[in-house]
């Protein structure tokens, strides 16, 4: 599959957007935003979905269009509740501008979203609109429980699962499910899609936790050892305290609870307690169950054998990635 | 027309909803917000226009509901870029949680507001949603219009009536409309119903602006003055500059440069100088001007004279309110 024909074409229909409009302070950060860059996954899986269903995918670039915006309306609000100066390498829109921008632009983007629907005929439009509504509030509520696991002392897995899944995953598949709607698939082959990338978004988060303590430094993107530093309770985290011994997960808690200047003692550390109990092996092994998941759906879709390779290779790459 | 029969009928589906679920840090704040009161001219309204249409209103609650919801919405995020304390009396979202929630909680809401569209068929869902975007964008460029021309000094007259019809009107007008909609009235008839709101919905906010500083210290809800001392750019400052001679007008400058402490005689003398040019009787002019025009509006509506008459008494009831 390439891959550069689908992110090509969202490219420039994103470029022939135009945020270039009044009032400036109101779709300046709009535009800022969506040119910082990305990987464009989401949109990409909205045209690639519509491809194998369909054998056409630009029909389907208003709501690949859609789902990024959308994607990054909720990067505009987290990363002022996340005080994040810096995204991408750039200021965030609330540190180039500053919070009530943040806040209006974010809810411009939020609602332009809803407008790419537009495009479709009723029956479409409803459909889209309702998963749409449907993901963005699983999104809101993962957002929230984030917020709620900062300052709880007892989430569990499973609790942990169910916020990422809402937070991140949920968009991943209902991406591919707008594809599949737009191409005006049977429901069963929608939902099939949608389970995949679901799945398919689980592995990459809990790679992402893993990349984020056990990543090489050169390639990846952020700090290492940024959620350590946070306290983030990850799967890392949360397995480590299950599976380790008292001594281990007392030394554990008592990292999680502090706040420092300089952090190297506090990373390295925690790194070597992760380690120690074999969490990298433990993340692993749940990010290959959720991967097999994800090809599990894929063999129940009804495609060329062509797509469905190609789909397999699009997540292997995805999950082999090391930024 | 009896007012309390849709304002009953909308308090009771209000009720009926249910925000008692996960996670309560999310929607605990949505509850609050909107059992906090407020007149509910928007949702009443909308079920209004259906009624006068169809005869019935009960099919219209769940798009008054959306129309409710969005306006709350708008409360909770503006109250926080405007550092707002207090709502009716009571603490504002972010000021009894936090601002992140206030951001988050705000975000939910308009995910919901459009969630109660799906009650209706695809083809009156999409006008109602295709409706609801364009308004909801029209007053988040009326809020940055607003935010902007606090650093501005040469704002038009018709700058801000521009800004007040995007900020307050158009979604006045489109509270009617959806109801017209839901209604499935004619493109006319809804369209001159849309131009009743946006019309009564400008003499309403001048209105506003009137009693800000004129109304009755004992009947009106928020502090007389507060405009003035928060250097407020209305149709009172914007008609003074512009009729005054120099000497006042730089008296006006001068106060609306100031941040003070005590503002008990800039409040007294900013009054003076609006009196002294007769800006009184200028904004109850306009205000008469856009009244008459929301009247002429209902004149060529096909409705019957009493429902009509009712409009028209609802619209005069509007704009002799103290409070």
């Amino acid at each position: 599959m390439e891959l550069s024909k689908y992110q090509q074409s969202f490219l420039s229909y994103l470029q022939d957007q135009d945020f270039n409009r009044e009032p400036k302070n109101l779709y300046e950060p709009v535009d800022y935003i969506l040119q910082l860059g990305g990987k464009r996954l989401r949109p990409i899986l909205t045209l690639i979905a519509c491809d194998i269903i369909s054998g056409s995918f630009e029909k389907a670039l208003p709501a690949a269009m859609a789902v990024e915006t959308f994607h990054n309306f909720t990067l505009v609000h987290d990363d002022i509740m996340d005080e994040a100066p810096l995204r991408r390498g750039k200021e965030t829109v609330h540190h180039k501008w500053d919070i009530n921008t943040g806040i209006l632009s974010g809810d411009a983007m939020l609602i332009l979203a809803y407008q790419y629907f537009e495009n479709y005929e009723p029956i479409i439009f409803q459909k889209l609109a309702k998963l749409f509504s449907k993901t963005a509030i699983e999104v809101c509520d993962g957002q929230q429980l984030d917020v709620d696991f900062e300052t709880r002392n007892d989430v569990t897995i499973d609790e942990y699962i169910n916020m990422i899944t809402l937070k991140t995953s949920v968009l991943v598949g209902a991406a591919l499910k707008m594809g599949a709607i737009v191409a005006q698939s049977s429901d069963e082959q929608a939902e099939e899609l949608y389970n995949f990338g679901v799945n398919l978004g689980i592995a990459f988060q809990l790679q992402d936790d893993y990349l984020d303590t056990f990543g090489n430094p050169e390639t990846f993107g952020k700090q290492i050892g940024g959620d350590i530093i946070e306290n983030k309770k990850t799967y890392l985290y949360l397995k480590c305290l299950e599976v380790a011994n008292t001594e281990d997960a007392e030394k554990l808690k008592f990292f999680f609870n502090q706040k420092l200047e300089d952090n190297s003692v506090k990373v390295s550390e925690v790194t070597r307690i992760f380690e120690q109990n074999d969490i990298p092996n433990l993340i692993q092994g749940l990010i290959k169950e959720y991967t097999k998941k994800s090809f599990e759906n894929l063999n129940r879709l009804n495609i060329s054998e062509s797509a469905r390779e190609n789909l397999i290779n699009f997540g292997k790459n995805l999950m082999v990635r090391k930024v």
